[in-house]
């Protein structure tokens, strides 16, 4: 069995980076402790090497097909969508009350990667289906509670969330899927499109349960008429269809396994739909999952860059070929590519970029957890403030960088890397998508700049940097990383200069304010994950000094700390440059100059 | 028809920015002018355009197939590789006495450019066929190339390179195919096994002409032992088989219209190879073609990125989505996505790549061109150390670009982009071979810094900075372009200073000298482009001087200039700061750390 994540790793992120057991201090996690952490983790792990690996391939290969109206999936997905069900994956982080157990996010989202990483395709089918009940769960009714959750808890009914619209994709406020009463209170009629509906339609459940945005006839224009409805695509209890038509298939270059679909609603007038909440409240009902969803397309993108990596490094270790650079004699035998300085460049660039990116992701899990059970207000405010400014880094840092690392997992192959007899160009395909959806980097970058570092004037920045000067003081107790410490903290002042600079040109109106909106998340990719690795380094340090402490691996960490300060962290120069200029040719160019 | 290169952007690298008719002046290309070459540029983008760009997306979904050891490709490729022998395109950079039209290299990778831009995978069938070819012709004997040219120059046979074996990557002086005399002087008995042999077999040519290397018993061990053999497929003229089996065909993540097979010979002790020009020469014959096909590569990926870039720009100029960023009236109509800041952004990243790039191939091909009819032998010295030091980088940045590029020209698109309803995906996926293939980036980034920089007391580099010298120069005229003139010559005097600091540690030994090797190239890459740009910026001003101009065209140009400067050259003082750093990770980094 090919390793697709390092137990090891995680392991070490959640109980010595992170000290996640905190998280068994608040009341809501209680009966929680290390040994029921462990038995979720280890089940997930299971599950991800019985179930999802060895289908990896085989639902790449075999794509769904929109055979008669009806989308046609790999059956192998439906014992899959069955057993995170009833295993009680799918509502493993909701109250007791409502079936769940309690669990912390952090270990959900920490479980989620591991089915990820084998098998992005299968994972998606259960993230969906806990996000969509989960806001019927929060905002909706007693009766639509009643009515739908308890079978997508048991992974009979899929759930999706229908957002996207063809004339509406990054552009909500001109979302124009219609919602008209009825007799019937809380019951409309709607009628519109949507697409690159992620499980839209599928055979493996009985029924799909839509999550669906749409405009209440009379609403306000803009994303203030935009309302929250669920739309099953049978009904119930009697499963007659509810008018929603699956108009299409989006065949993809990756994340085949998951079919994507173009719904139709209403096209004979009969597709029913249930308001959840209140009308008008549509948008700030998503939003306030909105953190959680975008971290979840985070670590989708570092679970799959993390199964590339480990695989370019399974076979950097076996892969004989050339000699190192200083042997001339020809007769000696070749030797494993991990040898040369080139290839570890490539390798380490994919620990530095992968372990960095977990680290942030439950970072912000777990800022995640506390904000939610957190019942001090002003403290409880901070947290959030922190977390919003970290999402979108945390989001976009590990989808554009999943690209890269997926790419230098195929360079390590060589030609190899780029034919099917490996995974890896199939995780180069895979991770393509999320720099794309939920959210794209660009909006995100607008998200950062244009609102998250201006908010409740910039607190969310300045806990960041409280964070990070903890962070650098504590260092210094280590002189085997001074070397690291001076560097990292040469490019964090660097950052807060630029800060001053980039929020400063406000001035100038939005458009060259925001112009480099994109450069300026990318700069604080960088630094947040450049602490992430500081972090890491002095904790590995610390326990270095431990008895049977496994050396070679806390001396790797270390090692790709400094690797990630030398050859990653050291890009903000050039970011800091850039964005101290006063020349804008991406405003300045006319589309008519394109040609 | 989707236009898939800009033949206005062609046109004035050729005729305005490189001045290639310079070329008719060489009595070897007299008879050539304008008209010729502007004629053959037309025929190209006739062919491109009805035959090879209809089948691209059909060739890429119907891969070819291994059946009872053939392997059958595309019905469709059949006439086009008969149509590219019977038009002339094969033998045309040929003398007149070999059937040839003696046209520059310089217009036939331009012809090749367009083609590539069409269908990639069917323009590798003739580029290969004419490398082969000319090895025989220039170091076969008479027999050999009149046994063996005239079917390769019509088009009816196929030629290859065989080079790689399945225990010699990237390490040549490993090869292992053995080549046992005769008793027919010339005539060996081949034995081994080849693997990735582009077009090594294929049923749309009567037979298939290997150029291999290989082992003669007793030869030297190492690099010195390796002949060169021609190794039909089938026996000249009965064309019985020549126990060459098709042991297998690759599937790949793109470039699948072309057949990647892997080739057994002498399996039954059947199989005869003929040596070209002399026993233990191999290695020196086919590096005499390695700029050539060095560059050949670099075109490739620069024509897969031109069109990915037109189509992600005609459908940034169609697609509505939000509105401008300083609009706050959302009643107001969307606009076109061209019209943000950040998608500009995107395009002009692409358009600074692609038409870069293309500058760097053409200016290398117009030196190939004189090289090769140099009279004077230190004119001659010159210009080809300065295209050996310019081939690394022309073959790695189009390549390691490319694959950035394309993934920009998904991103353009969004969610569309990662589907099969446009070709941005499949450009994607073809662009990603190119840093593996003829030597990878980092066996090109040792070829510079381990070589190229320093040979003949680094004269290659002296004339490249005389060059780059004048070119600055040459803006002092325009002050319309200061600003693009002071940066550009600032991250130029960085370049100077750390190729200073990093050629003096070559005195820390070979390991340190090279463990950044790859990095040395990205900022040579930077700079070379940075170069074509203000070298483009600067024929722009000019002609922007004249009455009926293309004012959008020269605009658009210098815009690029500027935008290349100001975000891309940028990226020179970062690489400078690491390079001139004194610790190395990824040495220190121990391979059991790894985990």
């Amino acid at each position: 069995m090919a390793q697709f994540y390092s137990k090891k790793d995680l392991f070490f992120q959640l109980f010595e980076n992170l000290n996640c057991l905190q998280l068994t201090q608040i009341p809501f996690f209680s009966e929680h402790n290390e040994e029921t952490f462990k038995l979720i983790l280890d089940a997930a792990g299971q599950i991800a090497e019985k179930n999802l690996y060895p289908l990896l391939t085989e639902m790449d290969r075999k794509e769904p097909q929109l055979v008669d109206g009806k989308i046609r999936i790999h059956p192998g997905m439906k014992a899959i969508v069955k057993k995170f069900g009833t295993d009680g994956w799918i509502n493993a982080t909701f109250p007791y009350k409502d079936g769940g157990q309690q669990l912390p996010w952090t270990i959900h989202i920490a479980s989620g990667f591991i089915l990820q990483a084998a098998n992005y395709s299968a994972s998606v089918f259960p993230f969906l289906t806990t996000g969509a009940a989960n806001l019927i769960r929060t905002f909706g009714s007693r009766e639509l509670n009643d009515t739908f959750t308890p079978k997508m808890y048991s992974g009979e009914w899929q759930g999706t969330m229908a957002l996207t619209e063809p004339d509406a994709g990054s552009s909500l406020s001109d979302l124009s899927t219609a919602a008209f009463p009825t007799n019937i209170p809380g019951v409309f009629k709607i009628k519109g499109q949507k697409i690159y509906i992620s499980c839209g339609d599928h055979d493996a459940c009985e029924n799909v349960i839509h999550l669906m945005l749409a405009r209440i006839q009379g609403a306000p224009a803009g994303t203030k008429g935009i309302s929250l409805f669920v739309v099953p695509q049978k009904r119930v209890p009697d499963h007659h269809p509810n008018d929603v038509l699956t108009q299409g298939l989006y065949h993809k270059m990756g994340y085949k396994g998951a079919p994507i679909a173009h719904l139709m609603m209403g096209s004979e007038d009969g597709c029913e739909g249930f308001l959840v909440g209140e009308a008008n409240q549509g948008l700030k009902y998503m939003f306030q999952m909105t953190n959680e969803a975008r971290l979840g397309v985070g670590m989708n993108a570092v679970a799959i860059s993390t199964a590339a990596y480990l695989s370019s490094l399974a076979y950097a270790k076996e892969r004989p070929q050339g000699r190192k650079i200083n042997e001339k004699d020809i007769t000696k035998p070749q030797v494993p590519i991990i040898e040369h300085a080139d290839v570890k460049r490539m390798l380490l660039f994919q620990k530095s970029v992968t372990e960095g990116s977990l680290a942030l992701l439950l970072y912000c899990a777990m800022l995640s957890d506390q904000a939610t059970h957190e019942t001090d207000e002003a403290g409880k405010q901070g947290i959030e403030n922190l977390l919003d400014l970290l999402t979108p880094i945390a989001k976009s840092y590990p989808s554009e960088m999943g690209v890269q690392s997926t790419s230098a997992a195929v360079q390590v192959l060589g030609g190899a890397g780029y034919t099917t007899d490996f995974p890896v160009e199939q995780y180069y395909r895979e991770a393509r998508i999320h720099p794309i959806h939920e959210g794209t980097t660009g909006i995100h970058g607008l998200d950062i700049l244009g609102r998250k570092l201006l908010i409740n004037n910039g607190l969310g920045w300045e806990l960041l940097k409280e964070e990070i000067e903890k962070s650098i003081d504590e260092l210094t107790n280590y002189p085997n990383l001074n070397d690291v410490r001076l560097s990292f903290e040469n490019q964090y002042n660097k950052v807060k200069n630029t800060s001053k600079i980039v929020i400063g040109k406000s001035a100038a109106g939005a458009e060259i304010f925001l112009a480099d909106a994109t450069l300026v998340l990318e700069m604080f990719g960088l630094l947040t994950i450049g602490w992430m690795w500081i972090r890491q380094a002095k904790v590995s340090s610390e326990k270095l000094e431990t008895p049977d402490a496994d050396r070679n691996f806390y001396q790797g960490k270390i090692e790709t700390a400094r690797y990630f300060v030398e050859y990653e962290l050291v890009k903000i120069t050039s970011l800091s440059e850039r964005l101290s200029s006063r020349l804008y040719p991406t405003i300045t160019m006319k589309k008519e100059w394109f040609g």
